[in-house]
């Protein structure tokens, strides 16, 4: 058993941790270890927006992006995922990981510009940036052997973590959580700039990927995820989507990830913007939404027992205010970090 | 909005409380609030364990101490249980609560000499007390107007209070969880007196008492308390009951609250002893069978919204190893503490 928190990272604390050094998880547990000369990353969301008519453009936007990611400088691993908003737009988001910033900053310069400089009509396009330092920033994975999102740039896997299977393991598995609160700080604020949006948020902004890979299931197994478990997680991914900013959610997508060939595949995952982990904390505990996903997935795992082929991870980054970067280019007003400001109408 | 912590038991934190200054609670909830001259309460158990055959002994120990109770010195407030245990005894239980130690000890000398010392054949008796400070202990109430258990003691209630409906809400209302961890210190020992059992048990030992009224419920309510929720609680008190022991749970009891007459009312509690807060937090947080409670009472609620005539309370104690009193006469070995300790056969 060891601890979510890397030895390197390991200070005095001033805060405590949520449950006893002699407890024991249930079941085991998995977390991204990097190098430790690894302080930053950087997880890139570029998204591509349209409806049906503007399908050839799209193809032709989402061809030029992975060739820049694939060129010097890209980086270390991407994925692609595609959902449908509430507003009814096709949206693809490709998903960027980096390990070095200067390396990030050198390529994305000509990226951004190709971007969310100019697209062609009908095509909106947008980018969400975090580059936090390793000490913002937690993933948990259910299996060893696939690793995901940021995970995939990390190197290697930790052995059974204690601080998981429980509320407030979350909190407790990013390292700052050892001497800070991380408290939000301020509102967000929206930046024109000519045809671009900018959103400027705030100190403590959190973000979740969390995801599902249902590819290893067999008959009963994916029966039960597929008409059991997915419904809910649906229903809460769409309560935060439409309803979430009552309670601290600013945007949520819900996205089926894209095979190499752009085919869907069977993995998925929740991608939220969040106004403090305190309130993301809140939903997980305690809003219905939440908990009826909590209790649909608790009897499915305590009716698999360890046999179970699904596969769970999430990773939750809180980042400092200098750590962010919001851009949308002819996005609708519902668009990610915009639907979390007032509106966007000229 | 008020702390459930009383201001004149505030001290310099060197513990975090689990949510941020400007959290609200989503709905309202309120605290027991004692005079600040009180420092301690008394809450003790007098358990009568017997089989049908004995009914008219139980009978006569029940007035008796019923007739204690009403003596001078005796509680401000008492009341009683019944259920029929897992080795298949009736059992009842008069609980009864003091604000002043000294009175309690004057009392109690005779009272336990009466109750604990010799009883007819086929007469089980037990008692377990908690003297905690007031700093040890917390209380939680969803309404106004009918205090129960050791609040009945206490004089007033407080306003809405902000710690609660939350993970962790439990604990951040014990006014020494503002310095301290209150983990466990060892294991519950036999201590055999005659034919008394004594258990003494460890620092940190946990108490909750948590209870529920539907006596002002009507039709549709009803129906759905007593179909949808109390099954699922039963449930849970059961396998706290039956299989508590592996994750914490010493005992419990799920008992029906008896009126003045003796008639069952239409309140119930559990009551249950564990080896410590966290083992308690970790259970109702996690263990399927109180997350099912848990769902239950929440779709209950949020089905019933703010005209919910249900009344739900609980009260906590963490104790200090001179705080508790558990002694045992004639009784079975899954009885209360005596079943966390090993075999007490001779």
């Amino acid at each position: 058993m060891e601890s979510a928190i890397p030895l390197h990272l390991e200070t005095p604390r001033t805060r405590h941790k949520r449950v006893p050094d002699d407890y024991q998880p249930p079941y085991p547990s998995f977390v991204a270890r990097y190098k430790p000369s690894v302080n930053r990353v950087v997880m890139a969301y570029f998204g591509l927006q349209y409806r049906g008519t503007a399908a050839a453009a799209a193809t032709d936007a989402l061809a030029e992006i992975a060739a820049r990611f694939a060129a010097e400088g890209g980086p270390s691993h991407w994925d692609r995922a595609q959902y449908v908003d509430q507003a009814g737009y096709e949206n693809v988001v490709s998903v960027a990981y980096w390990d070095d910033i200067a390396r990030f900053d050198k390529w994305f310069a000509s990226a951004r510009e190709a971007w969310t400089g100019a697209q062609p009509e009908g095509i909106g396009t947008f980018i969400e940036v975090l580059r936090p330092t390793v000490a913002r920033h937690e993933t948990l994975f259910s299996s060893l052997g696939r690793p995901e999102g940021v995970a995939a740039i990390s190197g290697g896997m930790s052995g059974e973590v204690q601080e998981h299977a429980y509320w407030g393991g979350m909190r407790d598995r990013i390292p700052l959580s050892q001497t800070g609160p991380m408290s939000p700080g301020g509102n967000p604020e929206l930046i024109r700039d000519g045809a671009r949006l900018r959103v400027k948020a705030h100190d403590n902004l959190c973000l979740i990927r969390s995801g599902q890979d249902w590819s290893d299931t067999e008959t009963s197994e994916r029966k039960l995820y597929l008409d059991d478990v997915e419904p809910v997680l649906r229903e809460g991914m769409d309560f935060l989507r439409d309803d979430g900013l009552g309670i601290g959610c600013y945007a949520n997508r819900y996205m089926r990830v894209l095979a190499a060939g752009g085919d869907a595949s069977e993995k998925s995952y929740g991608q939220s913007w969040w106004k403090s982990l305190a309130a993301l904390e809140r939903w997980a505990e305690s809003h219905p939404s939440h908990v009826r996903i909590f209790g649909a997935a608790m009897k499915y795992l305590s009716t698999l027992g360890p046999s179970a082929k699904l596969r769970l991870y999430h990773e939750v980054t809180v980042a400092a205010a200098d750590e962010q970067f919001f851009e949308y280019l002819n996005c609708h007003a519902k668009t990610g970090m915009l639907a979390a400001v007032e509106t966007v109408a000229a």
